[in-house]
């Protein structure tokens, strides 16, 4: 099984792929991408789509695990949250991944035991669980490989 | 330049495509895609894609013009919205279309001269602008329509 867990944004997307073999969880990558807003939204949705459009079979992912956004302040900046979610749910049917979501708060109970945990918290509970991870540069990145080792034990737990 | 309009929904889908040549705007295709509720998230947002895919090419579509959707009362309705718009920026950025969004109210007031207008009389101004057009079988129809002829109509202004 490998897992890719993303966190989306049009400035800046997060993301992790993990590998679960039996109980064992191990990174294979992570990282973050960068879109720039000198680019119109669709090059920056295309330059989205290209790049996990290259990731997903290269990793040979099988699982999508994605954040539940939550409705802010502003409308429309959610509204193209979900133009870059359905971008990913395009690839999962594209490469036949199943793709599942997490509530943020679902995503921080499960990793540090508390729903209302920092971000840093969350970047600190992973460095912990895995040896020899640096802390992620941006939390982006931790937050996307929150979502993804969620997804890893999601799976863990529907194959009791 | 051939504009094509769409009126997105997961359950049923409008779309109208209309040729401008100088200030002559003709209708030559319109219908309504649906989604079976059977299918999951991925395959029918899979199907979507495919279909303008297809449809995009085919009708050498130059301009994509789209609803501004607003907010209502569920707010991961609003957001699957958003999924559909995703893909509709991503073929613009694949087909090199330029695209343009409508609030409903613009929409309505340019093809009614109200931007209170029940979307009954923009059906009914449709077919009186377009002689041989029928009454369209859904307002998923005439919506998408309407939002077709608004993007022909900016074209118009945008080339004065």
């Amino acid at each position: 099984m490998t897992i890719l867990g993303i966190d989306p944004g049009l400035s800046i997307t997060g993301y992790g792929i993990m590998v679960k073999r039996g109980s064992q969880i191990s990174i294979i990558d992570y990282g973050a991408v960068r879109f720039s807003s000198k680019n119109t939204l669709p090059v920056r949705i295309g330059q989205f789509y290209a790049f996990f459009n290259e990731a997903i079979p290269k990793n040979n992912i099988s699982h999508i695990s994605l954040e539940t956004p939550f409705l802010g302040k502003n409308a429309q900046n959610f509204l193209k949250l979900g133009y870059l979610r359905g971008i990913l749910y395009l690839l999962a049917d594209q490469y036949n991944c199943t793709i599942a979501e997490f509530s943020p708060r679902q995503v921080k109970k499960a990793v540090t035991g508390s729903g209302a945990a920092p971000k840093e918290q969350v970047a600190r509970v992973l460095t912990q669980l895995f040896k020899g991870l640096e802390t992620p540069k941006t939390l982006d990145i931790s937050d996307a490989l929150a979502v993804t080792l969620c997804g890893a034990w999601q799976i863990s737990q529907t194959q009791l």
